[in-house]
């Protein structure tokens, strides 16, 4: 971004090209949370009911949704204001029991039983107990990716026991993009929801690109350095350094990336299960590391120098998301040799990390079909000391590419109900081209679909609610809080004008799948109405058998079938 | 549609309504199968990929992909050939062990040991056996709609050890919709996958409708009776009686309808305890049937006159589909009460109608949260004697209006991997709007993805041969193959030259994903090369570690980053 080099016009072009404005029927607001020498303003998007009621729901979007449109905007050459830098932090403690090394990230400062000002801007964001997060993360079951350089970020978490989240990948490559759509695509993304983003550029600008987005972005961000890596020696991965790495990865732990994904665990002896495949290895890090491997015939310098990278990840406090380069690309691949065999090794590098203070997610498939799914999750916690579980969906089925953000959500409800804490998602382009504005969108409200779904099995508190007050907005014709309380009100209401685009039709006690003669839902409600009026419990209206109260109904049920006027 | 009154100006207007030719890359073809008297033509959809070989799929769509264009297609007006017509059935026998009656069903026959031409048309069309087609049937585990009036229709079976299937709602409603809209919808609707179609309409014109669907449908059609009963007496439930619904069940056997909803399981004791929901009854069939035990306060005719329901259905072989008048609306009121009051009834119903030898399914929910999907599997196998189970989704959460496709499809997978045998599909306008031609075909493709991925899941012989076809050419860079394999070949040709449009980059080998530069497919080819021109296993090239290799590796990878200039 160079704070200072970039020009007025450039600036102002970019700031016209982010979604900024509040989300149908939404407002922003903040929760007033009183922690040691300040007060956290932690953000809900409240939603306004027609009941003169109001719904707060979680809320990833940052200041652009606050901001009445693009002419409020914040200057984005400056960025967002760096929030968490006026915040008390504790001093450093000892990494772990086993390394005395003094360091300042939150899995330390969980254990020895500090609770920091992000956990207690998690624990009212997440309506939970503050004890329950510091507990959570001190024993690695939960992490809170926030990289002391990243200060103008909204803190959150990634653990079972919280709401279920999800990843939102953006980024150039190669073949197409620009900074200024990548900075809209990281608003947008969480906009609807992302919860973190991860900037996967590997084309041009990586840095210049990636300043942008980390100085504007109210959600933790995550990287690939190895991406970055691999364009400094021309795309040649037999060429890439131990220190060429290493200066990449400080490199980004200055900018202020929250969490890597490192793909320590693919080992030179793996390599070769890999290649019996039928889809071989599909992560791009991957094939890089499996690559270089071979080419060197030694083993992987991700590897062999994994507590140089703890070392450096800890004085940041940024967050390891430990790669599975040997993911399945395929259902005849899914847990297999290869994808378990590095399993195990991210064990190994769990336990590495930990000693030195850094926090630590493991990334999952992939392709799986849904009776091999939970299987995962199993091992994952079994072998990784149940370390976060990011999963990139897992997609159910190969045969329907255009649709993978399905395919897809089927297996991420079904592995984050079995434990996965976080979701990548996966766009409708995925298998074919690089997603657009709309694909994101699609992508984002597909994974906040099998994320809710995943907290609704797991019984998480309050999930529920949400669900419950649709419904009911539903079964009392309140039309226009249907729109305003799901997940996308905008797709909606245009769904419900394309058949019925009157302006009465969102007040109307009927729609279009039955018209107005007879709906259900009315029947419904004079039903309850009718035992309602009559003082008396509506089991008991009915059970009594009153012969003369059967014909009233009948005389008042008229009204049901009458042509609507209103 | 009234064969002889149309005029040919009408006529052909529908046929251009109707959508003939070909799917993507792909033949229409027949496998011969020999029964007695005849030899039955099986329908395959043939795809011919670019190695020169092909893959032949379950194909729906009738006679309609085999027409060049709408100029070849059939006169509408006389309807497809009835080919069953010419089939050789057994004589009638004895409706059950307890009932003697001759009557001429699926069931019964195959009970009396028979196998008749739609079980070897069947055994053919999934590839298994037809002995097993038989003793499912018999065990009333599957159904095989099929009504001797509907001799277009090409068999197929309902039940968990087959393929699941997908329905696909069609109809007019009092708001909208025409009769050849609903013609196109029905051929379009199996054009993509759906193995059934209902016709819901409840606007005007609804035997003429049905009567056109009926004659051009090559697969099984369903009907809720009470819908057209409820338009003969003006909207006005109350006003219903068992004779006037007896004829127009009658009138709908004799037209050819395969399979009928009957919500004869509401009784009246059962509606208190859905007045105490948050979103009371959401079933049009349910909520009829609710205001006129009401109004009346007498229990069901549809219960009270069960029996002579069961002898209509037996003269015809309609299929009962026993409706959940009763089902969840919501998340809220899953499982409840009200829902398995019901379902215990429909177990007794299904009783009496197997005695009768007609064949059963059971619909199911609606919204139901995943931790409590694979409970109502276990209840309707227990109490309805594992009669095949047909579900609405159910939608896993209630949040998302405008995407319940995918709010369902995970439910969906989630129960047919646990044993629901049909699936009725959502579209993205569930309740919101009338699906359009659009949300029929994402509906349907949603399905087929839930179906495919349950049969995955539960190991079905042969599933996973796709998957694996689609995959291969994925790895083997044959772009052109992918898209023909794939659910939706159209959209995604369309996804990927929305990135490349280009020609080249149908043959490339790479994606828009990497770019030209590196892709992780490609160095996996590239190992497996370097060890096949070794003349050794790759697992070995690697073992041996011999460091020269490395360097040959080296020097032949480079190939992996030279620009692409095919």
């Amino acid at each position: 971004m160079g704070r200072n080099t970039s020009t007025t016009s450039e600036n102002t072009a970019l700031i016209e090209a982010v979604t900024c404005g509040p989300i149908h029927s939404s407002s922003k607001s903040y929760l007033e949370v009183p922690a040691e020498g300040s007060t956290l303003s932690v953000p809900v998007r409240r939603i306004s009911l027609t009941n003169d009621t109001t719904f707060d729901v979680y809320d990833t979007s940052g200041p652009y949704t606050g901001y009445a449109d693009a002419g409020e905007c914040h200057d984005l050459a400056s960025g967002l204001p760096p929030t968490r830098d006026g915040w008390a932090h504790p001093e450093a403690v000892p990494a772990s029991p086993e390394d005395p090394t003094p360091v300042r990230t939150q899995l330390a400062w969980a254990r020895a039983g500090h609770i920091t000002p992000e956990m207690r801007f998690i624990a009212a964001r997440e309506g939970i107990d503050v004890e329950v997060v510091r507990t959570e993360v001190a024993a690695g079951r939960a992490v809170i990716p926030a990289n002391h350089r990243h200060p103008e970020s909204e803190p959150m978490i990634i653990g079972k026991r919280f709401l279920t989240k999800i990843n939102a990948n953006i980024g150039n490559s190669a073949v197409t993009s620009s900074i200024a759509e990548e900075v809209e695509k990281m608003v947008w993304a969480s906009r609807w929801g992302a919860d973190t983003i991860m900037d996967l550029s590997t084309g041009r600008d990586i840095h210049e690109t990636r300043e942008w987005i980390m100085r504007n972005s109210p959600v933790p961000v995550g990287t690939v350095p190895i991406y970055q890596a691999l364009e400094k020696v021309g795309g040649d991965p037999t060429a890439l350094t131990w220190e060429l790495y290493r200066d990449t990865v400080i490199e980004q732990c200055e900018q202020g990336v929250d969490y890597m994904t490192v793909h320590a665990g693919v080992l030179l002896r793996y390599v070769p299960l890999a290649a019996k495949r039928v889809t071989g290895i599909v992560s791009r890090g991957g094939s890089i590391m499996a690559a270089w491997c071979l080419a060197h015939h030694r083993e992987s310098f991700l590897y062999t120098h994994f507590t140089e990278l703890c070392e450096i990840l800890a004085r940041y406090d940024v967050t390891f998301s430990l790669g599975d380069g040997l993911r399945p690309g395929s259902i005849a691949d899914a847990n297999d040799e290869a994808q378990f065999a590095e399993l195990r090794t991210l064990g190994e590098l769990t336990r590495i990390a930990k000693r030195h203070g850094v926090q630590v997610m493991i990334e999952g498939p992939g392709h799986v079909p849904m009776h091999m799914i939970v299987e995962n999750v199993r091992l994952e916690e079994e072998w990784c000391e149940e370390a976060p579980f990011y999963t990139l969906g897992p997609l159910a089925t190969d045969i329907a590419p255009g649709y993978d953000h399905i395919t897809s959500a089927i297996g991420a409800a079904r592995i984050a109900e079995a434990g996965t804490a976080m979701l990548c998602y996966v766009t409708p382009k995925e298998h074919l081209g690089l997603p657009d504005r709309d694909d994101v969108k699609t992508g984002v409200i597909t994974y906040k679909i099998a994320a809710h779904s995943a907290d609704l099995a797991k019984g998480h508190p309050g999930a529920q609610a949400r669900d419950d007050a649709l419904s009911t907005a539903r079964f009392e014709f309140r039309w226009r809080d249907q729109f305003a309380l799901a997940l996308d009100p905008d797709t909606a209401l245009a769904y419900h004008d394309a058949t019925l685009p009157a302006e009465p039709a969102k007040t109307a006690h009927f729609c279009s799948m039955c018209g107005p003669r007879f709906c259900s839902m009315r029947i419904s409600q004079d039903i309850r109405d009718y035992a309602a009026q009559h003082g008396m419990d509506t089991v008991e209206a009915i059970e009594a058998g009153m012969a003369e109260k059967s014909a009233e109904f009948t005389g008042q049920g008229s009204r049901v079938y009458l042509p609507i006027t209103e």
